[in-house]
């Protein structure tokens, strides 16, 4: 699984199923004790209790990446993550001359280790309160869906403001059930990050994008960073002064690892499921949203392909958004494919139907919850009637310089309101980030590419119905009588060219000027992207209030529905746990295998010696000769297991985790680490949907093969030293 | 697994490797008694001696059908085979109107059953006799190659004749150990043979090119004939008036079937194996021959695809030998990724070593073997000199006109012949199937094709050494000067172009009237074709000669290399068993799973659940919607496994088969019919030379699966009453 990326405004429309059993549920800590019996059940030798302890062990012990989890495993502040968590640190410290993508990176002392990435952070969770009724306060029943919206809205943001005052913390509002509740997220965050070992990519990317998602595995996707703090042990930014970070609590590290059908679980900051939407919602998910978007994915996959040459210098600046767009890509059409094949739907619509028929055996429960399907259902088809629009306005986005002339315009329109009432993403806390990514367009940008995807979203654009279309764009590119049948992208192209000629969003130096002037420039400006956006951006705002307006409607009815199915599951003794949204928590379950076909049966463990057999030489195969030659010669150290008679490599579990989990430890029944949480095999894929015992397996690294590949192919016995190393 | 397809004049080098162990082996029914241990510890609960006795049971109820093998399941000649063995007697019944290969067929009695494809046989094994002695009975030590090749082929003929002048039988002459022994088959051979049933493609070929030698399989690949004879009981013609055949001895049908460990055996006639060739002849098949071979053939896949356009009557015309080439193709692909893979080579080396170690330690041996390897390998590699100039002109062989010119014109050169010492192929004997061949072409040629795979051929062809090219080809060619550097395919597409509008060849009338045209008819031809038949032919001659005169030579070394290998295996008490000759054999063994990739396990069985799975409702993965309905109603009959939940579709066995098992019976351990044999999987291609405990299975079509689609899908209850079946 890569991690989470942001599908810019695609509605994230979805749903869900059935209720908890085992190995299903992403828990919140607090709800721990509630499941007591179910997790002794497999094996937990901890009491729950302890879990809920955020400052406590374990807990302590996990971060955020944002987008990645991590978990401390030494008391000076050394953190383990995946490969491909800590990769952009790699890459931003690789130059021609030592490129540490390719040789992997150990820095044997402290000295030697190496910033992140600039950005980089490390949030530890210490406090989660709820916020419900706070967020709620000036909320009433009467309001108009955009005032709900903004009220809800606006509270949030003071929470964080206030939360936020000691600028040691990064703070959220985050809702759960669809709003039926509120949670404010107090996270310590540390600014200095290091880079302190990273495997060779021939073995923390093993198998590349072919074996992404699939078993069997054999990648050793696991790096470490380290966290820095200022002398006075509290977060500064970076400074040669600073000192490793001390955690109160970090994990030890159990190199027995575990064997078939042992407890594991994964704690760590899942991003999104969407199990509780309802089936309307799921039909138009798989059968609309995502064969379009994938369909846009691959157009726009090929005509990087075909307008970008192999090695060239374009081709590497679309190397990463080729990643992301194939990575989705594959991602909705496994969706697709298990949806087809399984009884996703008919259960989702066994579950309505039973229900309603629970809700109306009781006059009372009728009167209350009776009206949330249909209502929560009509509100999402209004939404749904202008999804084609949306979904082509999204995708435009991955043309750099008018999502750039976008954000810089609207930056500028919050600019003219006070700090709290801009939007998210546009306040001050956001500009940091914000700047980044002013930054990085020129790691990322082709002219004749950018444009390209212009030309094939703007030909999707024009086969709109009159009315889904925007008069703004249609005057601006002198689209107004043109339709699907005469339109000419070769006059498109044209009109294109002296645009890309004439704007000035490719300098960098203009991008972060730009982020400083006030919005008379913009109105003013003679760059035909920002006229372009300017232009756009009163019909652009409408559509945007008029979504709010839905959204805070939708805000009403689908806490209400998640009421209802709360109140269902609970009659029926069965515990709910809420939707991931990149907050803390915590799955368990089993190492366990799975069958993936008739006739086939994926065993629980990957060794050695199926790198030897994987292996061809060529990138993504191509493990370094040194792990051949130690391979061929059966020398496994201390870690080869009997049962497998050689050193585990993989291993699957039964874990319900999502894109976020990435980087998360992987415990056994007493905490101990014992590997790291790093895909999901292809047929989990619709797990963020639908988690299917039979099919639903998590992958995860061995602690093992870590620390062999550690110990005898990289030489990081300094690390191994620094660990607490238990069996 | 396809039926074996004659590789034109490809050499047929190969080698092999260790002596026989668990499940390995071909056995001749002789040899059976000399391992009564080993089969009674597999489970087999009959007599090994019952299994010598050819016209007894069970070995009385197996047939071949050349090709193919089949067996006896009722006492009125009903036959079982593969699907893919009466495949062609399907599509011959087949018209646009009544589509059998599409809807499958079934004859509800006998006056429903309809002819099978002309020239289909059935062969029924009577006598075999060791005829070393006559064989060899005028071979000296001091004759040249060329007049032992010569000796020996003329006593072969000499016994067949004899054999044949009986004309209910077909007799042939088969060496085992390279020459070692000589044994003459005495078949009964039954001309009237029916179509009695054959599911529809749709489950027959369930899976068609893309599961091909894959597991998991879900394939009903299972058919019926039936054997008729006059109404005297002997052989007859095809007559409305012949009459069932009634075999002394048909198999029982064990509708239990079998489970995960139980034994089984496989009765049948397996082509073509290369268990025992040397180190040398195994590295240069692997690292040159298979390598050029599959280059050649994707390259003629490749320019049949761009010159015929899909659904065009050229593209069905080039379907079967599309078929062919891509079958091979894949096979090669997959015995050169085991070779880089495996061990293989290394092992033979050791073993070599081991043999040389064990005959230099005996003076005796020394004396009477020692050479044996040394001599056997110098003669292979005088024959690989020329090896990349035979391949390149038995590629070339697929051009139609020129392989149809070369037949016609060679016929009439051994017409001048007394008819005993013609070649084979001309004989008395063999001009039903030239005459076959002959009318075949119409339906297997496009003139376009056929010149660009000249043209392909010949593009390779000038890039020989000049040495190594033929003066009658570069002289008719005009490309006496021309070479890689210089050759203009443009130029030689017009020569080409001419010919193909001046040849005759293309006609049938013609065809057949030239099989009885004598050689000067041939060397005053204006047919082009006919002219550089005509005008090659002493060059070709000479070259086979020459190839007479190596193979003569090797006759006299490898028989001696087998009896040292035999000797040293006999040391060390291993039985041995002959390398497959498409002579009857038994491989015996057990159903059993396999790890075809670390941390992936093949299990035993697939079900009925699986075709559901697989199912895209697009061809090769449509089954028939009834059958469809029928598996998600679970309406299993009686004929679910309690196992594994369902009724079971094929299983695995590690019994050690090659093409010409196809339709072999599969055998329970009192010699019931449990199944049919009908392929082997991808990991054990690479088996005809190399069998690996680990990797090799085969795979079979559960009798249940046959049943349940014959009863519930198919209504053949006429069948199911006729078999005697049994539990």
């Amino acid at each position: 699984m890569k991690k989470i990326i942001k599908l810019l405004t695609l509605p994230l429309l979805a749903f869900s199923a059935s209720s908890a059993v085992a190995d299903e549920g992403m828990w919140q800590p607090n709800q721990l004790p509630t499941i007591t019996k179910e997790l002794t059940k497999a094996g937990l030798q901890l009491n729950p209790n302890d879990l809920t302890d955020l400052t406590g062990f374990p807990m302590g012990a996990i971060v955020s990446l944002g987008g990645c989890t991590a978990s401390f495993v030494s008391d000076q502040g050394l953190v383990a993550t995946n490969h491909h968590c800590v990769y952009g640190s790699v890459q931003y410290n690789s130059t021609a001359e030592n490129n540490l993508l390719k040789n992997g990176f150990l820095a044997k002392n402290f000295a030697q280790e190496l910033p992140a990435t600039p950005g980089s952070r490390i949030y530890v969770t210490e406090e989660i309160t709820e916020v419900t009724k706070l967020v709620k306060s000036s909320v009433s029943s009467e309001m108009s869906g955009s005032e709900r919206y903004k009220a809800v809205d606006s509270n949030s943001k003071k929470l964080v403001a206030e939360c936020e005052n000691d600028d040691r913390y990064r703070c959220s509002v985050v809702n759960f059930h669809g709003g039926l509740e509120y949670y404010l997220f107090k996270q310590l965050t540390i600014r200095d990050v290091r880079l302190v070992h990273a495997p060779a990519s021939s073995i923390g990317k093993y198998g590349g994008d072919i074996d992404n998602w699939m078993w069997p595995r054999h990648t050793g996707d696991y790096g470490f960073y380290r966290a820095y703090v200022g002398k006075d042990g509290q977060p500064a930014d970076f400074s040669k002064d600073n000192v490793p970070y001390q955690p109160k609590h970090h994990l030890k590290v159990n190199k027995s690892s575990v064997d078939d059908g042992d407890y594991i679980m994964v704690l760590g900051y899942p991003g999104r499921t969407n199990r509780y939407r309802t089936a309307y919602e799921v039909e138009n998910t798989f059968s609309w949203t995502y064969p379009h978007a994938k369909a846009y994915r691959e157009e726009i996959i090929d005509l990087i392909y075909s307008h970008s040459a192999e090695d060239s210098e374009a081709r590497i600046k679309y190397e990463s958004t080729l990643a992301g767009l194939a990575n989705y890509a594959k991602n909705y059409g496994s969706m697709i494919h298990s949806y087809n094949k399984g009884s996703f739907l008919a259960r989702k619509q066994t579950l309505e139907k039973n229900l309603t028929t629970w809700l109306n055996s009781n006059t009372e429960r009728e009167a209350q919850y009776g009206e949330a399907l249909s209502g929560l259902n009509n509100l999402v088809k209004q939404d749904d009637k202008h999804q084609a629009r949306d979904l082509i306005l999204s995708y435009m986005g991955y043309s750099k310089m008018l999502s750039t002339a976008k954000s810089l315009h609207r930056l500028a329109v919050e600019n003219t309101k006070p700090n709290i009432e801009r939007e998210r993403g546009y306040q001050a806390r956001d500009i940091a980030r914000f700047e980044q990514s002013m930054k990085s367009v020129d790691r990322r940008y082709d002219e004749k590419v950018d444009q390209e995807i212009l030309v094939a979203m703007l030909t999707h654009y024009v086969a709109l119905p009159k009315a889904e279309r925007l008069k703004s764009f249609d005057k601006f590119f002198g689209l107004a009588n043109v339709s699907a049948a005469n339109f000419s992208a070769k006059k498109l192209r044209k009109q294109l060219a002296r645009m890309y000629k004439k704007t000035e969003l490719n300098s960098q130096a203009q991008r972060l000027a730009l982020m400083n002037e006030p919005l008379s420039y913009f109105n003013n400006s003679k760059d035909p992207f920002i006229q372009l956006a300017v232009t756009s951006f009163k019909e652009r705002k409408a559509i945007e209030e008029q979504s709010k307006e839905l959204a805070g409607n939708i805000q009403a009815f689908r806490p209400k529905y998640m009421a209802a199915l709360i109140a269902y599951f609970n009659d029926n003794n069965l515990p709910v746990y809420a939707d991931a949204n990149s907050t803390l928590r915590i799955t368990y379950g089993n190492v366990k295998g799975y069958s993936p076909q008739d006739g086939l049966t994926a065993t629980p463990f990957t060794t050695l010696e199926g790198i030897i057999a994987k292996d061809t030489g060529v990138t993504p195969f191509d493990a370094p000769q040194k792990q051949l030659d130690l391979i061929n010669k059966k020398h496994y150290g201390e870690y080869a297991k009997k049962a497998i008679g050689s050193v585990p490599v993989n291993y699957l579990g039964t874990l319900d985790i999502t894109g976020g989990n990435s980087g998360s430890p992987t415990l056994n029944n007493k905490a101990e680490f014992v590997g790291l949480v790093f895909d999901g095999v292809y047929e989990s894929i619709i797990g963020d949907w639908d988690y299917d015992t039979k099919l639903n397996r998590s992958i995860h690294v061995d602690v093992r093969y870590m620390l062999w590949v550690m110990e005898h192919v990289d030489g990081a016995t300094n690390l191994i030293a620094e660990m607490d190393i238990v069996e």
